[in-house]
């Protein structure tokens, strides 16, 4: 199947949408009627900068309240339509798009639909044009696929088809079974959503939330499983009304739509997914965070060196040639990087003392990166030196990095061969475990991005997004997670935010804030506590609540109000968590132990955010 | 009644909502415990400030879960009551307000609801406490405000009433008559919010969309009439949740909400609102834009005045003691004001060439001045010279004025007093008659702001809004019109719209575009080309769709392709409009033809706003 997309699904004019469409890769184009009116220059002008550009003019559309018209309507009707055949002569496309009639004037009766669509065949197989019609799911009379293919079938007319568009067919929760029975030569054109899963009127949901395959809640890969029972072998094109795509980067919005239908073929039977289809390796395990390097100058390398220290991390080692550290505590490996050259360095010319970026361990790095690669995220790469092992590597949030590891390649030594021991027993000082999440703030315009980028990759399943309230306002949270990896991807529309102050101050999106499993998240206080390294205070009244709430012992609640240790439980189990104070306004840790619980402490993000709200304040009015 | 509002209703921490609530001038507040919670300092402290600052401590809200629980929920329900009885003795208020039960454990009947209030009424009772019960619309088992009362008749305690909250009543659609028939004593607590009629699940409905009185869609003067009937006289407080006022001024949205509170009692027979509650003069007709006024300094006026008189506009007179000019066509008051002292320099230098003031002509400037100070519009008033004429003014969008003219006081005759004229017959060179509309661009967080602010002053009615797709994202528009008055009021959350631009240009909110009636389009727009002013080209496309659109005449299509109008239908007629280039990167103007049409060419703007966008980026190019 040819991949395709419709101009109406990016920001910018039509010559800027069609060069990032050409740039991403897509094998076709579907030109969308306003798109072509607001532009400054002719249809064969337009048609021939998409041919110049190597893409196919899949359709033209759409074009609107055609069938079941009565007198005067129906003969105007097929005069539009004998005007857009002009038009589409001159663009150079033989594909029309017809979408059901929502005009209050239109008739019903399927027979009367398939007579007037066989009529406007035979004007278009007079000019070697071909019909493709569509059930719109707010149509009046036509809204569910199986009727508009019933008026296909009997219009009876080689130059009509049928389209089949995933959002109206799933808006109305239409079941799909009965398209494995349409011939894939009767379907002329596919068009693929996807949405959230929202109660609200299928217009408006249509309009604003519509979005790329993977970053909604549509069963779609069974609709590609019956579509590939029909032998359907033509576009496969995407059709996305969405506000945040309206008010992205028009390159990045065509980048990942293309990445959305490679998706979306991959493990489906029988499909190929664009010109250049090939085998992806399978999703990769993501099994553990292996590392978090962060980038910083030599001054601040001591000070977090010594929060490292606080935390209960001793120095492992020392990079053999470059000004990097390495510490560790239980299954947490942290890097510290000042050296002056290489991608920390530039990373922290651009935004400060930063995460610059997260190794996972994953089954096998070289097939990750493969599928990475495939699913168009950029790779990494700069010189090693000798005797050092070069770690498969792509871009990620805010331009940081994603490094692989894995168990059975030269990358499982790495911390041998390039790292000169400075202790060689296991800490656990301040029994802190393992990664438990790393939590990326981004433009709130970027969170779809980042959610196909790591659940396309990665074996990551995404969980229901979440408000959180803060001070400032409210924040989007999309938890991205499998059973030892948990990322966390946060962006806000309000510019109010400490989210948003993050962003400003880091000058783009990155890692705010890790969090560690504890053993014994009172011991991993207290050692933290001696050790120098401050708690964000929790207000009294939190702790009264929480007493009322839970029904807290009272011993129990005097060992958090003391910690400053938030609470929460859910069905399941108890969660526990502190937080540090934010180091250098920017990042900050916190300290987690999770009993058989599995969300994240929702419930405690305001009394956080409202903390960290005052600390700041505090520290702006003491400069 | 006294005024009050829920501390969620606004952003910041506790602090800044109290301190906000008390500059707006509200009677009272209702705490929101997630904002205790997170607030560092105790119930006593909070209970202090709030009486402090002068205001009633309303009640503490909210209570979930409680009613109709099976053991061991029941026993512990009671024991959060009690610890929640004991905050309330800190805090210093004695109404606690409790919702209907959403939890999935709890059990149905009113008479087992009725007896659980009934305890918890005898358990109030002996601390000096009362309870107040509200049926969430998500109730489990009760989510209809009939139930709820039948519960707390049936519970039969003197500490026990009733909470009435219009979402939750409106959001079922749940009918109203049976308000009047409650004893006004029974009812605790009134919650008052609006909101704008949406086909979604009423949670999220609740949560994001709420907003004050006169800014959504409910039938709220229906509900406070049958109010009235009950003898209520508690508080009537403002609960809502709305995105825009959590990432807004927690000040700005706290005057808003009092505003609304006392628009809401406006003309509503036996009730007043608030402490000091008085009669409103009833709401202005706007009758007509009497005059524009531009700031600009003097080297920019002699532009502003070339681009008057190529628009057919003639100078009438120039300001006796001021460097103010005024031009005239049709009804068309124009002003360019560029003198060293007053408002309009002090407006320039912030913002630059601009409308500084649009005067409204209204049936009694005086009394229209006095509404707008009751419903808290801040005054204007600047020194006059002798012999001159002050004229009522409020503050409006971005700090600009909104001056008020009438025909039976002195202000009548300003233009004659003010001015030493240089022509006295009338000009209509262009054609052009009157102010068809005046447009603002504000940030997306102040559209409900304004829309309060001009329907709550005028006799001004809101239409639907609609969404404009822009190349750089969603415009929202709003319009608010009398027979005669036209008001668009636009925002957008992508900051890559044109209009987006325009607020950082501009360095704030304000009028970006004014549009002329004209009596004969043609006409209007040969003038303008023939006197050096430059339309905005639309592009040939437009004009092959709206021939195949519309059907119509070669004729008609080559007049309006010649001359770049835009051309518009509905079932009642036909609109023409054509644009002037921007200028001086700042505002533009439009020139309209109305036969019977009711809206703005919103199928156009898309085309408008492309075309802009270009003509920007050719300019931005040749800088």
């Amino acid at each position: 199947m040819l991949t395709s997309i419709a101009t109406v699904s990016l920001s910018g004019d039509l010559q800027e949408k069609l060069d990032a469409i050409a740039a991403a890769g897509f094998d076709g184009v579907e030109i969308f009627e306003n798109d072509l009116l607001s532009f400054d220059g002719s249809p064969a002008d337009v048609g021939k900068t998409i041919r110049d550009l190597g893409l196919k003019l899949v359709t033209f559309q759409p074009f609107r309240d055609f069938e079941g018209m009565p007198e005067p309507q129906r003969t105007r009707a097929f005069e539009r339509a004998e005007r857009k055949f002009d038009l589409m002569e001159e663009l150079g496309t033989d594909l029309l798009m017809v979408c059901s009639n929502v005009s209050p004037h239109s008739l019903g009766g399927l027979d009367r639909a398939a007579k007037d669509l066989a009529e406007l065949g035979d004007r278009a197989a007079k000019r070697g044009l071909r019909i493709a019609f569509e059930a719109l799911s707010w149509g009046k009379h036509i809204s569910d696929y199986r009727d508009s293919w019933e008026v296909v079938r009997r219009a009876n007319h080689p130059n009509v088809g049928l389209v089949l568009d995933t959002f109206h067919i799933m808006a109305r929760k239409v079941p799909l079974d009965a398209i494995s029975s349409i011939p894939g030569d009767k379907i002329f054109l596919v068009q693929v959503a996807d949405a959230p899963i929202l109660e609200m009127d299928a217009l408006s949901w249509s309009r604003h939330f519509r979005c790329f395959p993977g970053q909604g809640d549509f069963p779609l890969a069974e609709f590609m499983r019956n579509l590939a029972m029909t032998g359907y072998d033509g576009p496969l094109s995407l059709e996305i009304f969405n506000d945040q795509f309206r008010s992205s980067s028009t390159k990045n919005v065509a980048k990942d739509g293309l990445r959305s239908l490679i998706y979306l073929g991959d493990g489906i039977e029988g499909v190929k997914v664009g010109e250049k289809a090939k085998t992806l390796p399978p999703k990769a395990h993501a099994q553990e965070v292996a590392f978090v390097e962060f980038a910083v100058e030599e001054e601040t390398a001591d000070k977090l060196a010594k929060l490292f220290a606080g935390l209960g991390f001793e120095k492992r080692g020392s990079h053999k040639t470059k000004a990097v550290t390495w510490w560790k505590q239980g299954d947490i490996n942290l890097v510290i990087n000042c050296d002056k050259d290489g991608f920390a360095h530039s990373y922290n010319i651009v935004h400060g003392p930063s995460v610059c970026a997260v190794g996972l361990k994953v089954d096998d790095a070289k097939a990750t990166l493969d599928r990475a690669q495939s699913l168009l995220a950029a790779p990494f790469s700069q010189a090693v030196g000798e005797g050092e092992i070069e770690m498969p590597a792509i871009r990620g949030v805010g331009g940081s990095l994603v490094y692989f590891l894995d168990d059975h390649s030269e990358l499982s030594r790495i911390w041998d061969v390039e790292f000169e021991p400075a202790r060689t027993e296991q800490s656990a000082k301040a029994k802190l475990r393992a990664v438990d999440h790393v939590s990326y703030s981004m433009q709130y315009e970027e969170m779809l991005t980042w959610l196909l980028y790591f659940t396309s990759i990665f074996d990551l399943g995404k969980m229901p997004t979440l408000d959180i309230p803060d001070p400032g306002g409210l924040v989007q949270s999309q938890v991205v997670q499998s059973d030892a990896v948990r990322l966390i991807l946060n962006g806000s529309q309000s510019p109010h935010t400490q989210h948003s102050q993050f962003l400003n101050e880091f000058f783009g999106s990155g890692v705010q804030h890790l969090a560690f499993s504890s053993e014994d998240i009172f011991a991993s206080v207290d050692y933290c506590a001696e050790n120098g390294v401050e708690i964000l205070p929790i207000p009294e009244n939190y702790y009264d609540d929480i007493e009322a709430r839970f029904g807290l012992e009272p011993e129990l609640l005097d060992r958090l109000r003391a910690r400053n240790i938030l609470y929460d439980r859910d069905d399941e189990g108890e969660y526990y968590q502190a937080y540090t104070r934010t180091f250098a306004n920017r990042f900050f840790f916190e300290l987690v132990e999770r009993r058989a619980y599995r969300g994240f402490g929702a419930a405690n993000a305001p009394i956080r955010l409202a903390s960290q709200t005052r600390m700041n304040r505090r520290s702006d009015a003491a400069k």
